[in-house]
């Protein structure tokens, strides 16, 4: 039924994973991470963000990620902006994409990046500013992410329909895309499908993405429920990096082989190859040797009746 | 938009989980088993098997599991009955419902029950014929539950039309209730849609439920297809007992904690209390110390927009 629909799937381990882990990653093994998911087919990945290295020394080697990973061909090279410094030097380094996270809980925007949303979107407006011919013409895309849309650690319940509105304002913007994200697994199925079609009709052809984190198990059954909405873009970390420091042993974003494995299953065309995508985790686990890697695929092994499609082209010839 | 209506959560783990795992739970441990889970408002328990005690020695107690389970007001006692002779013992210990397991897969059903699908049918027949006026009036419900519907560890693909015949099949022949089961955890959500709806179109009016295993990950996102396609039952066992000894460490059935959190969270009505049903899970902690739990609810916490509907007035009575 799904035969061949194309599903993009954004590896966000290297920002969103490494972010909440205590260990640091060596800049090496980030590169070698980028060069085999790449080679594995994964067609964009988030390498880092470009927050004050004082802030979150993990990502002090942002510039030379952001470098290593330009050299991929194909590869479309993300990286996460808290602001316009950060955007800037973002820039400055060459990354294709520049992803800014609002809060949609007005407490959780204030905990987390110390600025309500009506300050965000401010902020927002200067970055999409930077795209502007006189900026060297360099022309980034600029996405915008919703945390926490549905429901918040601080908050709890988030209204639906405030997810609505302000992906209609990032919209109206400019933005090249918008992410809706359950930043903290507080999602499930029904609300899922609710919101994204909510914000795919209010968007229009504007491209919509998801961000779902498995804390509570229901990840890859809102997953099935975004692609029921029409969503074809899927955030993922590898080993399902990216655990909530408050529920101990929880898993963090979905794992991206468990989605590989789920859409493949189903007949969905992600250009990944399944096998050398769980090759990598031996490089996480050799890397980072103290951080517990989830993922179910992994372990329970491929069912008889799978069948992946054939690799896109583009992928087999990487 | 689920609000109000009622799904039925039927725990399974002690029939499919505990024959799955070495050790052997003691008799007063199943019975405290059943007490606290129909407590907590579980409607239904699967409390045993009665297969040939020199095979499965787990369930040589079956008759003193179901005479206990008879006294929990309101739960309805449901038994596996692999042949005749174990619907006899089944019906004379007082069951309330039998289930009769079919594969759907030809090889395994062979390697599994050594009988063809078809011999598999005259067998099912002779079980419907026992509930016969002649036989003192007792009418136990008969299920039909189709095995390997989503794939088969030996054969691989499973014809998706041949579960709808099947499923038809059996309700000619009088079934009371089609179980569509996916022994092996092969099934995704796409094809659990599909099957659902073809299986419910062909059964009419008669009850179809759903009995996943989460061994890759997919079980929640199939509980929710199949939910879309109107299922309104669903097998689960405590802590996911049942894993497969062919994917060590693998989860059995979904947790029935897990689909509980799921479908309340959803807004569907169980009628079963989350937090009492949790507490269960020390039972099995200390009745089974080698046993691994799995479930991922119990270790991430509830999330602070969960309301959960109250329960039944009858769950609350109990």
């Amino acid at each position: 039924m799904a035969q061949g629909i194309e599903v993009a799937v954004r590896e966000v381990g290297l920002r969103d994973g490494l972010q909440s882990i205590d260990a640091t990653m060596a800049t090496e093994a980030k590169q070698e991470w980028c060069r085999r998911e790449h080679a594995a087919g994964v067609p964009e990945i988030e390498v880092c963000s470009f927050v004050p290295p004082k802030l979150l020394p993990q990502f002090s080697d942002a510039e030379a990620v952001v470098r290593y990973a330009l050299t991929l061909e194909g590869l479309r090279v993300a990286v996460l902006v808290p602001n316009v410094k950060g955007a800037m030097r973002a820039i400055e380094a060459g990354a294709h994409k520049l992803s800014f996270p609002f809060s949609v809980s007005e407490s959780h925007s204030k905990a987390n990046v110390r600025r309500s949303v009506a300050e965000s979107l401010e902020e927002f407006k200067r970055i999409l500013a930077l795209r502007a011919p006189s900026n060297g013409g360099g022309r980034p895309l600029v996405s915008g992410g919703l945390a926490t849309a549905f429901g918040c650690s601080i908050e709890g319940a988030v209204d639906e329909d405030r997810v609505r509105r302000l992906a209609g304002a990032l919209a109206e913007m400019g933005a090249d895309e918008i992410v809706v994200a359950d930043t903290v697994g507080y999602g499930h199925p029904a609300a899922v499908r609710r919101v994204f079609e909510a914000v795919k009709r209010e968007v229009a052809d504007l491209p919509v993405a998801a961000h779902f984190h498995d804390t509570r198990g229901l990840g890859l059954a809102n997953v099935f429920a975004a692609l029921d909405a029409g969503v074809a873009a899927f955030d993922a970390s590898l080993g399902g990096f990216g655990g909530c420091p408050y529920a101990p042993g929880a898993s963090g974003n979905i794992a991206t082989e468990d989605l590989v494995f789920m859409l493949e299953h189903m007949g969905y065309a992600t250009g990944v190859d399944l096998e050398r995508l769980l090759d990598v985790r031996t490089l996480l686990r050799t890397a980072l040797p103290d951080t517990r890697l989830h993922g179910v695929i992994a372990q329970a092994g491929l069912p008889k009746n799978y069948h992946a499609t054939a690799p896109a082209q583009e992928a087999a010839a990487r």
